[in-house]
């Protein structure tokens, strides 16, 4: 598919897994929850009933290590019948911990490709989750002087980017957003009028993941790394 | 002391404990949570113990609601000895998930005031904490159409006020902030040349507390509720 970006002057990019490595962090952590408990449930269950408990909780908890954290919690009560020990959550406030304090892996290309499109569009990130969380992934990125604008949305529906463009007076017409995830970074902003570049991330969050018929007949272009910006815009 | 406000043109609110009851809350979590875990220590260990363990996860945690609950389940495996029943670990998560969806209290004279003073000047909320509740709050307050702006900051220092000041491009002299927390709402503005009018609120978090030779010398004025602002600017 075609699409031209002639009018683009500003360009937003999601930060986890499109800047940064996150989903792994969680895997791993659900690696290591399911090792905890391996004595009370088969994986597959585990696996089923920590997702159902995020999903329950994400209303309360929203997205980010916290609220991710307090699941574990109450799904290791719930899959022990009340008999996990408490070393077991102990060593889950330690996953939640270590991936709090966790370093920043950038994705290949990143700086690279910030510092060429820096110089031609006004860039911005656009991110989910903890507040706190994502200034501090920001700060260790050492990625914060290519960019105009941080914004961290507590969710990334159409009227979540709709009001943040208003508010930082971009017409939706200019904007063009990059990110991993085909429900929260692109399909609202198409949605909306706006131009949107999916970058797939080899992990998707089972929550995250769409139906093809939500993407049928909606114009954006897939590329398989951040470098390939440079060649479309 | 007389301070005049002849320059002011916005005028920036906390909201926690300025425009809506949040640390009572807190406190009645804080008188559940030593219930529960009466039968191992002292209520004063107990309360202390947490305070502890809230100030040590401050720096992973940030501020807010969620950083709590974690903080009350280490510190009940903690005063318990490890030996804390699965039933109170439930209660604690269901303290926090209360907390969470606890209706709002608006503080008396909030809506008058602000009805008034957004005749006049531009108004905006300050507030630090969970991204995600404080935009509950003050969705549920039914405020959000006296305010221009809404910024949630991960934390109050001089800095971050500085940054979003110059951010929203506010001259410093012509900005007033309004808040119950000397340390977050009150010193850093003073510090930076701003002006600040400080509202006590019945109870503040210890952490929160200042000591006097911090404000000495500091030229602020304290009032007891919003609505004497209508008198002063």
């Amino acid at each position: 598919m075609e699409v031209k970006y002639d009018e683009i002057k500003v360009i937003g990019f999601d930060a986890d897994d499109t800047l940064w490595i996150n989903e792994t962090y969680f895997r791993d952590a659900e690696e290591k929850f399911a090792a905890l408990l391996e004595g009370y449930e088969t994986k597959n269950t585990i696996d089923q009933d920590l997702f159902k408990m995020e999903i329950k909780n994400l209303e309360l908890y929203g997205y980010g290590i916290k609220g991710f954290v307090l699941s574990m919690v109450e799904s290791a009560l719930e899959l022990s019948n009340n008999n996990v020990s408490h070393d077991t959550l102990h060593k889950i406030l330690d996953i939640g911990k270590e991936m709090i304090s966790h370093p920043v892996e950038l994705l290949p290309d990143v700086v690279e490709v910030l510092k060429q499109l820096s110089k031609k569009y006004r860039l911005i990130v656009l991110t989910k989750g903890d507040l706190l969380d994502q200034e501090r992934k920001l700060e260790r990125s050492d990625l914060s002087e290519y960019f105009h604008h941080v914004e961290v949305l507590s969710d990334k529906k159409e009227s979540n980017y709709q009001h943040l463009l208003d508010h930082l007076e971009i017409d939706v017409k200019e904007f063009l957003m990059i990110g991993n995830s085909l429900k929260s970074d692109v399909l609202p902003l198409i949605n909306i009028g706006a131009k949107a570049i999916h970058v797939p991330f080899h992990t998707t969050w089972q929550h995250e993941q769409v139906e093809d018929h939500e993407t049928n007949g909606k114009e954006y272009q897939t590329i398989s790394g951040l470098k390939e910006l440079l060649k479309l815009v």
